[in-house]
């Protein structure tokens, strides 16, 4: 990991689809780095010419910011549309990042796996994980420590599945998913009818979970399984840490839900929609392709279109906005009132 | 699991207490499905006649709707008062519902258990459980893969624990409870106290939990343990994912406490009172029986009485929708003042 | 445990420097207890002299409630200053607060230790710990069963790392510092960056997470790893269950972040600050010392100076008083109105 470098050259036509320019001598760079955390061998992402440092060895940014910089800094000036795109394809593929504790034997001697479960090559399995019947685990899959993976679960290649995650049973998990610790994955579903005394009788939960390719779970994350059938997160879909997702719910592409948001049972999320940390959708509601939800929003009904939405209930964000600055509104509102009152009392 | 067959006559026999009538010939079924996963050999429970799937071997549904759906199919129709009852109770007796990794061996040689814990006969104790010292497991007990029971704890008959969760010591635990996984039972509450250079020394926390009979509690929820006593969940109560309920806190029977609410520290929450999602309830407060906290209701002050409440501070839910429509009434209130301004101002 | 019995002649000289009186005869207690949970030999804190019980072997409390009680009982009275603080103080002291499982081995033979790490005397790691490659454990660390440390952590002397707790790589933990069951530090936080066909690419984040002396993390909570740096919680930070730190934040020294708190990415949160539960904090956001934020403060803007803050979006609190009674307001104005209508279409 140490000692590693990287030629300049390489980097420039490897990244030829997206490098614009590049200006300055060529030569090497041993790490990626933020402007902050910068040294004579590191490559950085820099947004605005006054974050420059005064050792760097290559920095990429925009072709505004690179003719501001190339004239004063003796590092490789590599100028892109989209500094921040460029960060997250160059930091993968520059950076020592290890998902996986490489420390340990390929299939720790300590991780229980059942005779029946498929491994296939370059799959690494971490100390005191367990694999369950009939699990089938494509090439490069990693599991890591104390993760647990219950019976008839299907995990595509490529895929990390980090510390103590539970991924329950029949769950179809994409190629390329990340599911940080702590994960819980098709846990059984709130589902409770009350009989005549009022006392609530649990509804089994017997589907699944599927997560489509290229999906992303934070930590602590819980994913309920389906009452009969599937609880759906489609391909790109990327979910903060503690969010909560409940039975038989659909998210479509490409969709951010981020912290502490939760979304009650059999609701349909769609593509591209974004969700701000702590929303809260309630069960059996509908968000349209391309809804963003702003501050906490609440969605107590369907959404009818795309759009900002914000607060609880749900408002488009103009009206939220207009409510927000209420007080100041009914401060100026008593002002005039009061005027008028006088106005009209005055004697003529 | 596969291949079961179950006699619908065996069906009307076992439930005869909630079945009203069957028409149509008598069979067998498979399995309980939804409308939309159902085949030729799945027993459903129908709302609407709408959703009569072409092939199915039962309907369970309303006498109205069994009125309109016997004449055009060829299942056997049985006629309940309350379907979604019939659900929870049908499900449960007849679906391959596992509980259980029963592919590994009822006391799985990984885990660990101490030589003073008393294991009652029909339990399992799946990989890398560890139970501790002085633990007692009624019959039937489950505890899955990488659970962690501290010592002192006793568990009564038919609970499930599921992966990964953590019971603290000195817990008691009721029959037929479920906790989901990663779910934390008795860990350390918030308690500090600011000495004179504002810096917060730790109170321990050296109470317990118990959760009676029939308690559910959803992935990663955490309950803390009592300060000095006990932090006590009545019969009954179903708690969802996410929640968090605080040191000493006292919830009454068949209540539910749905995903993400938190409880803080010594409130008392009353019988069949309901939380809708993220509802927050501030420390020391009391939640009387039989009310519903809904859009994410903040309780900063005792409840008064149960009923419907709603909104941060919670209101009763009337107040609430009032305030909510506060934005539209204050631009009425606008354009009344405009005309009343013009009347005056214009010449007589 | 049992049978343990302290000299009330010890508790006043050792406590000494808080003690202020003590009335009555001197003896023994054997526990700390609240005045409901007291025994002939219990030592409790008291608040109210009305809550004062029949048996009961020391008081601590007030000088105020000392004179109201002393007279009617034969414990012991002890008055200070701060009667919390003397019990966060004595009940640390006195108790048997147990962190760790004492019915195992001080190292576990099933605990799954790196050949290079290096445990301190006085270490404990329970059943089915994992301790990765170069981990460095000083004195008394205390690793508890299903936790795993992955490679290149330091811990500093006295911390506890509660059971299924994951520390992620590089993180640097200081003493005495207390992680709860299930938290999870360093885990990869939240970056992405859209295509230009919408799809988003993950920013591997490969910083870490420091912990200073003293931090408390609660159950299940999450703090992430920096996105190059640093992730940092300042000393005697005091974090409570299920809250989500995102990556490249700072927490100032002190500070109290309740149940269910959220911060975004890289905000700035200072010393001493305080936020109730259910509290949002967006990203890139500076919340300075001495701020109180209160129900559920949404902060979406830099607070600019410290002091009570609450609502959404968080406001002085004077000024949310104003707006939560906005509503009996509006409707004074609505009355007002009608009158001054009523008045000018009055005939004169």
């Amino acid at each position: 990991m140490c000692g590693m470098r990287f030629s300049t050259q390489e980097l420039v036509s490897e990244f030829q689809h997206i490098v614009l320019a590049s200006a300055g001598e060529h030569g090497y760079f041993e790490r990626t780095d933020s402007p902050d955390t910068a040294g004579p061998t590191s490559l950085i992402f820099l947004q605005k010419a006054e974050d420059l440092p005064d050792q760097v060895a290559v920095v990429v940014t925009s072709e505004r910011v690179a003719l501001q910089v190339a004239p004063v800094t003796r590092a490789l000036v590599v100028s892109v549309d989209d500094v921040r795109l460029a960060q997250a394809l160059m930091k993968r593929r520059f950076d020592p990042y290890l998902s996986a504790d490489t420390e340990w034997e390929a299939i720790h001697p300590s991780a229980v796996i059942h005779a029946s479960a498929k491994v296939a090559s370059g799959c690494r399995i971490g100390p005191n994980a367990v694999i369950g019947a009939d699990c089938e685990l494509d090439e490069n899959v990693i599991i890591r420590a104390n993760a647990v993976i219950e019976h008839d679960v299907r995990i595509g290649r490529d895929s990390v599945v980090h510390t103590g995650v539970n991924i329950g049973y029949k769950s179809q998990i994409g190629e390329r998913v990340n599911i940080q610790a702590g994960a819980i994955i098709g846990g059984e579903g709130y589902g409770f009818v009350p009989n005549k005394e009022g006392s609530y009788q649990p509804v089994p939960h017997t589907g699944y979970v599927r997560l489509h390719d290229d999906v992303h779970v934070g930590s602590n994350t819980c994913i309920d399984r389906g009452t009969y059938g599937v609880t759906e997160i489609g391909a790109g879909v990327k979910i903060d840490n503690l969010v909560h997702v409940a039975h038989n719910v659909q998210v479509g592409e490409n969709t951010l839900l981020t912290a502490q948001t939760g979304v009650a049972g059999s609701s349909r999320i769609g593509r591209h929609v974004i969700t701000s940390g702590q929303v809260g959708i309630l069960d059996h509601k509908t968000v349209p392709d391309h809804t963003i939800l702003l501050h906490r929003a609440g969605v107590t009904e369907d959404i009818p279109t795309g759009g900002k939405y914000a607060g609880t209930p749900a408002q488009p964000l103009k009206e939220y906005v207009r409510t927000i600055t209420l007080a100041k509104k009914v401060a100026k509102l008593e002002q005039k009132l009061r005027k008028l009152q006088a106005q009209l009392d005055a004697p003529d």
